[in-house]
């Protein structure tokens, strides 16, 4: 019967609640969003630039040009926080070759260094390998000394979530240098996370002990991976050696980039629509997630474009450094606490930019019954659900928010480009982009108008 | 209340009827989908025969091996049914360009014939331009003797669902020579299309009215759609001339393929997946439809792959020549009223295979309410739900069958490909299609266990 009754509730609520929603201006945010594709253009411009890795040139020129586009677009007021980020840069060699075999001497791997690696020698570093599923094996290892672990767990194509398969296999990644230098093990290996079979490794970030010594690391492309597994069953005294000159700086002077349309009844209620503007240095973080910025963007200026007065504020905030430090979204917050206004809500998108399928969120059952009635408004830019679940790394640093949301896009192909060179532009559909453009955008409205 | 009633039953009768239903043969069905990509690497195989376009030698090819396929795989039965075709040939020359003009002179235009479009005469037809948006417009010509008619409405992109928004458009493609031929013209060229912007025409299928003159017609692309629309407004002596060497010939023989795994307990009930093996001449047809089809046989194959035993009879039927006269669907329907067998349901797959988000039925609202129960086994594959739609063009002339389905792929990417050379296999996704392939056959193994 519990059921029954938040039915009757639901539909009762709905009536009452809704009567100010214009419908008109939903399908204006759709139409325009899908015939006009200016964050799609403006996504373009962005990838122009290339990379935006925490702390280099190119993602200041980046926080220049959103900063810039952001003012002409009609933003109430633009502004950049500012935050201090990691600075690391991957340098210009990174290799990986058979040193010792007689088989396969000479042969070279597509390799790439983890983000946060520490260099080789100049020479690199020569070791046998030893190949490991998990970190929990390493641990147990008693002949790792001078060795190099080769962690080669596969990504799990049997799950149908990849945001799933990608939390299942990336401790290798983020805790595996630890785990190997504590048995002596002098460099890292990890077959690379991605969905899809090709010889382009994904890097992402990896942590380091202050307490253990700091060993090099490198993804190796999932073909090379299958190669090297194969290889050293045949070749037990193969060698591989590891060159890497990448190095790390003092923290950087960095920026979120923060604007906003005030609220014409409510302005010191805020709703923040989010991503993260650093990527990694491959490709230009088309997915991951300079298309997310961009949605964060237009989501908001749709309401400019089309003369929509929201009665809440509206913000857009582009983090800084999620990839590798989170060091924006823990200052934003720190922003937030201290500020006067209430963050009512906050939307991030940082799960790539494919078609809207729906959103996840973290809230009190009340609110989460109430937000049910938006569905029928979102299911026009096919929405289909909204389920309790994370926001995303940066937004669910605003504690005190009354809901986080996370936008979830279709999940399917996201893993191929990820933290890859493949992560480009032309990757990017426009529909699906500016689909999930409107989705977020008409969530920003019927949070506005509708409160919480 | 009403809709509580219909709840309370809902709840009621899934607990009784779903007592046998293995979620652990549903899992399977998923994890082997994913993992193995057997249907992906078929597609890659069907797509290096080329395109199918009925009465193709090409699409005989393919039919043999489909038939070989089927067999090695483990079907019970696996037949051919004959079915006459349309045999049409494009021919070598397509050509458009500017033969009068100042500025213009001998600009050449990207144009594909339209599929059943009479030739030209050898040194082609030359016109002015009458450009409308309407085949509503060209009845209500004056001027039109003599001339060439240009249908300029453009592939609607505020539609959130493109399948609408190609509906609205095709009739100017479909019927728009017999229109211009009423009112004197001498040839049609038609706005591409597509939901995207680029210079690569999409084909179709054209009709002609056995008492009307029948002209040539083409489709141009939509950029140089734009550009003509410009010059013509620029210089009103311009004229075009359009060279066409295409050639119907006499029906064809060509075949359905058909294989089945008997029931169990059920061998006289049906459950059909099927797509069309036709396709357009250009690029290979990935999506439109050797996706569909190569989906409707790995859903079955699945059941032998895993050993699980239908109780019903699950068949697979490549349907030819959806694309130009719908021969295949309307033979094998024919075929189904003959026989003692029983059509309990039909699956089509014709929209592209990218990721799964429901699926239509046509059915009585009794089975509509029942196979709502079906949506938590469903929703494992990221199918959201199941609305009263249109099954498609060949399962649709089941009429007999209790339900007739339409899988539904995620829709904003396929009017990109849709009857061009983009339709190709390097713009399938594996996760996408296998996805996709576990949705069928799991609608399929809850038929088959539950019936109707």
């Amino acid at each position: 019967m519990k059921t029954i009754k938040t039915f009757l509730f639901i539909t009762l609520f709905t009536s009452s609640i809704f009567s100010q929603i214009d419908n008109d201006k939903i399908d204006s945010i759709i139409k325009s969003s899908l015939t006009e594709n200016k964050g799609y253009n403006w996504l373009k411009e962005l990838c122009n630039i290339g990379p935006r890795l925490s702390g280099s040139e190119n993602s200041l020129k980046a926080i220049k040009w959103a900063e810039t586009k952001m003012k002409s677009i009609g933003f109430d007021s633009v502004w950049l926080q500012k935050v201090f980020v990691p600075h690391w840069e991957r340098g210009k060699i990174e290799k990986a070759f058979v040193s010792n075999s007689k088989k396969y001497l000479n042969k070279y791997f597509k390799v790439t260094a983890l983000g946060g690696s520490v260099a080789t020698p100049i020479n690199g570093i020569t070791g046998k390998i030893i190949e490991v599923k998990s970190v929990e094996e390493v641990a147990k290892l008693n002949n790792a000394k001078g060795k190099i672990i080769f962690y080669n767990r596969p990504f799990d194509n049997s799950l149908v979530n990849t945001m799933e398969a990608y939390g299942k296999a990336v401790d290798q990644r983020s805790i595996g240098a630890i785990e190997a230098a504590k048995v002596g093990a002098i460099g890292v290996i990890v077959r690379s996370i991605q969905s899809n079979y090709d010889n382009n490794p994904h890097t992402g970030a990896m942590r380091y002990d202050e307490t253990i010594n700091k060993i090099p690391a490198v993804a190796i492309s999932v073909i090379d991976a299958d190669f090297l597994s194969k290889a050293i069953k045949e070749d037990e005294n193969l060698e591989v050696t590891l060159i890497l000159d990448c190095k790390k700086f003092d923290d950087a002077l960095s920026y979120n980039v923060i604007g906003e349309i005030k609220g014409s009844e409510f302005p010191n209620e805020i709703i923040v629509a989010g991503g993260h503007f650093d990527s990694w240095d491959k490709g230009c973080g088309a997915h991951d997630d300079g298309g997310g910025c961009i949605q964060s963007i237009e989501a908001v200026e749709l309401f400019k474009r089309l003369n929509i007065k929201p009665k809440r504020t509206l913000r857009t905030v582009l983090f800084i450094n999620e990839e590798n430090g989170l060091k924006g979204g823990i200052e934003y917050s720190k922003l937030a606490q201290s500020l006067t206004e209430e963050h009512l809500a906050a939307i991030e998108s940082d799960r790539g930019v494919h078609s809207p399928r729906g959103f996840y969120v973290t809230t009190d059952s009340i609110t989460f019954n109430k937000l049910q009635n938006f569905l029928p408004y979102l299911n026009k830019t096919k929405i289909d659900w909204i389920k309790f679940g994370g926001s995303g790394a940066d937004v669910g640093q605003l504690k005190n928010a009354k809901a986080l949301f996370g936008y979830v896009p279709d999940d399917q192909r996201y893993m191929d480009y990820h933290h890859s060179e493949n992560d480009t532009f032309d990757k990017v559909n426009p529909r699906e982009m500016e689909l999930g453009t409107a989705s977020i955008s008409i969530l920003m409205y019927l949070l506005s108008e509708n409160g919480l």
